[in-house]
């Protein structure tokens, strides 16, 4: 039996209240992205930021920044895994990607402190995910 | 100036090849599976076997494997991310979602030792990915 006072989905796993959806989503430095693209879903490791309580994060020309310009939807997982444990979350985004245009705006969002560690070319455009859903799950073992 | 003798992609990083990115599969243990539902893209970590170069993974009823029924595109992600030197790399496999429902077959996969960290209900269910495309890429930082 689980101890958990957090409801369970149907796979098992705890379900993350919002609130902790959020300040998981504050604390880690990157995720991953996916979206469509030729027919298939894509994945992309990121860095991002967070607006208030929007991911935002830094691109260059490509087929992220081709997934914003068209208002694409997009989905953005932060998890944290340990494999000794057997044990971790995750949290999804889900919502549509929107390339950040306002002069105003981008100089805020560059203040964010958020620099890709993928940083061979730079990533001067900004998008922001319009969050449609925010979730997150966690694995509890029961004993 | 970077001394890689790799491709580098638009982005400016280093393109695996097709052997390292199939090797870095059978290495890992856990990945992020992403699909279409409602709509939108989903991702969600999930633990992953190796059937020579193909990607299998346990589940159970639900939306990975309503994704697997309809035969749907998907997208598998392996990554390892050192925060702290700001390097990694990600592999990237692309194909379509099979259950295998062949009872010769599920008893091998059975064998294969994939267990799921998420173990709270029993994950009976197989599915392949019937890959289409698998890419690899490398950050590389110039000094």
């Amino acid at each position: 039996m689980t101890t958990s006072a957090l409801p369970i989905d149907h796979s098992g796993l705890e379900m993350l209240p919002m609130q902790e959806c959020i300040a998981r989503l504050h604390a880690a430095r990157m995720g991953r992205l996916a979206f469509f693209s030729d027919g298939y879903p894509m994945i992309l490791p990121i860095n991002h930021g967070m607006d208030g309580d929007s991911v935002v994060f830094r691109t260059t020309i490509g087929s992220k920044l081709a997934a914003a310009e068209n208002e694409m939807p997009v989905a953005y997982e932060v998890d944290g895994i340990d494999a000794d444990r057997r044990a971790g979350w995750s949290v999804l985004v889900r919502g549509d990607a929107r390339t950040v245009d306002n002069p105003g705006e981008v100089e805020r969002l560059n203040h964010l402190g958020v620099w890709p560690f993928a940083d061979a070319v730079p990533r001067t455009h900004w998008v922001r995910i319009s969050t449609y859903e925010i979730t997150g799950r966690k694995i509890v073992h029961q004993r």
